[in-house]
C-alpha cells in the first residue's frame, strides 16, 4: 500500500498505473507532477490523478513513492531536480525502456541517495500515447522487469514489485545489461524496422498507390510506427550499443535472404522461412 | 452468374472464394480439383466444394470458370495440365501474387488460347492457410487487382471482376509490372522483414527469453512470419527482380538510420521517425 505515488510524466505509462493502483485499492492519493500545468489540468479531469503539482521538490517531498515516466532523455534533469528532495524513506522508480542509461543518470544525480532508485521497466503500452490513452488494465499479463542495483534496500525493491502486481503485472528482475540486450531484439530493433519501412515506402514516387494496395498483414505490421517518435529518438540515443548489436545481427540475417534470392535458392528460402514459421507459432501459443 | 466454377487449389484463398460466391448465389457448382483427393474430401465435408475432381482435365472441361490458387511455383504444371481441356468459352483465372511470373507461364502454357487468361490478385488472406482457414467474408472491403492482357476478350475480363464484386471485393486494374513492384513494397518485403526477423532472434542464445519478454508490439509485427513459407519461397523466386529492387531501398533506409544512431544524431532520427509516423496514421484513417 502507498499512501502518496508521485507520477512525473503523466502519460499512458504513467497514467495507466495511477488508474490501475487506484482501482485496486493499493494507493491514497495520486500526484501528477510535470511541468506542464494544462496536461496536468486534463489528467485530473480525467481522474487519472487526485493533485497537480508543477514544483517537482514539492511533489517528491509529499510523496513515498515517486514513479519517473518520462522520455529516456528527459531523465537525467528530472533526476536533478527531485534529488534534493528525498526523504531517506521516499523511493524512486522509473518506467525506462533502457535501464544502463537510467542508472548512469541516477548515480550522476542522486549521488549517495541512489540506493533509492529501484530501475524498472514496464514492457506494456500501445502505439498511442498521451494521458488520453491510459486504462487501468494496461498492465494486467504483461511484465514488468526491475533491474535492481547493488545497493538498492530489499524492502524497497519488495515495494515496488508488489506495486507493479497490484496493478496486475507480472513481475521479474534480471541485470541492466541483459535487459537492454533482450530488449533491443524483442522491442527497439522491431520498431526501428517499422519505421524505416513505412518511412521507405513513403518515399517512393507511387506513395499513394503503394499504401491503398496496402492490406490486412501491412497494417499490423507497421502499426508500431504510430508510436511516438520522440520516445523512440531516446531509446535509439540512450540505448545505442544494444540498438546497434541488434541491427548487426539483422543485417546477416537479412543478407542471407538476400543472397538467397540472389542466386535463386529456394531451399535456403524456405529453410529459414520455415524455421521462423515454427518460432512464431510456438511463441504465440 | 457462373455455372460450374472449377478451383485449382482448394486453401484459404480458392475455399473463401467459393464459400463467398455460394453465398452470395452467384454460382452453381464448385468443383474443387487438386491431387490429393483426401484433402478434396475434406473440403467437400465443409461444405467448401460441391465435387471432387482429381482429374483436372475433366474438372477443367465441364466448368465455365477456372480459378488456379496454387503457389507461384506450381502453376505452370498446373495450366500446362489443364491446356488441352480449355473449351473455347472457358475463362481462367488465377491469385497469384505476382503477376509478370504467372503471365510468362500462361503464354508458354496456354500458347494461342492465352487470351482465354485473365490474371489476377486478391489482395486478402490471413497468416492462416489450409481450407480450415477458409471463411465467406474473406474479401469483403478487400482488393483485387487485375492484370488484363492486350489479348483478353473485354467480355472476360469482365466475368472475372464481377466473380471477385460477387465475393465482396472492390476490382482494380493495372499492369503486371507495375503490380508487381507495388506488392513487393507493400506485402513482400514485409513478410521477408518478419521472417528475417523473427529467424534472427530465435537463433539468439538467450531465445527462451527473448520471446519470454516479447510485449504486444512484436505479436502484431511477427504475426505475418507465421504465413505459408512454400508460398512466400516461391513469391521471392517469381517476384525476384521487384524483391530485390525493394530490399535495395529498404537496405539504403535502414544505413540512413544506423548512420543517425551511430553518429548519435537525434535530429534525424526524430526527422524519420516522425515522417513514418505521420505517413501511418495517414494511412491508417
Amino acid at each position: 500500500m502507498i499512501n502518496r505515488l508521485c507520477i512525473i510524466g503523466v502519460g499512458l505509462i504513467g497514467g495507466s498505473l495511477a488508474l490501475a493502483l487506484k482501482k485496486a485499492g493499493f494507493c491514497g492519493e495520486v500526484i501528477g507532477a510535470g511541468r506542464n500545468r494544462e496536461h496536468l489540468e486534463k489528467a485530473l479531469r480525467l481522474g487519472v490523478i487526485d493533485r497537480v503539482e508543477t514544483d517537482y521538490t514539492r511533489a517528491v517531498h509529499l510523496s513515498d513513492m515517486v514513479l519517473v515516466a518520462v522520455p529516456l532523455g528527459a531523465m537525467k534533469a528530472v533526476f536533478e531536480k527531485i534529488a534534493p528532495a528525498l526523504h531517506p524513506h521516499t523511493i524512486v522508480t522509473d518506467a525506462g525502456s533502457a535501464k544502463m542509461c537510467v542508472i548512469e543518470d541516477a548515480e550522476d544525480a542522486f549521488g549517495i541517495k541512489v540506493n533509492q532508485f529501484v530501475p524498472g521497466h514496464p514492457i506494456a503500452g500501445t502505439e498511442r500515447s498521451g494521458v488520453e490513452a491510459a486504462f487501468d488494465s494496461l498492465y494486467q499479463r504483461r511484465r514488468v522487469i526491475l533491474t535492481p542495483l547493488e545497493s538498492n534496500r530489499a524492502d524497497d525493491v519488495k515495494k515496488v514489485r508488489a506495486m507493479w502486481q497490484a496493478a496486475g503485472a507480472e513481475v521479474d528482475e534480471m541485470g541492466p545489461r541483459h535487459h537492454d540486450l533482450i530488449l533491443a531484439g524483442t522491442s527497439h530493433l522491431p520498431h526501428i524496422l517499422a519505421f524505416s519501412l513505412v518511412d521507405c515506402l513513403n518515399r517512393l514516387d507511387d506513395v499513394d498507390e503503394i499504401f491503398k494496395f496496402a492490406a490486412g498483414g501491412f497494417r499490423d505490421f507497421t502499426r508500431i510506427a504510430s508510436s511516438d517518435p520522440v520516445m523512440w529518438r531516446d531509446i535509439c540515443l540512450h540505448n545505442r550499443d544494444a540498438v546497434l548489436a541488434m541491427m548487426q545481427r539483422f543485417q546477416q540475417e537479412v543478407d542471407e535472404v538476400r543472397h538467397a534470392v540472389e542466386a535463386e535458392d529456394g531451399e535456403q528460402l524456405l529453410k529459414i522461412f520455415t524455421r521462423a514459421k515454427q518460432a512464431r507459432d510456438d511463441f504465440s501459443m
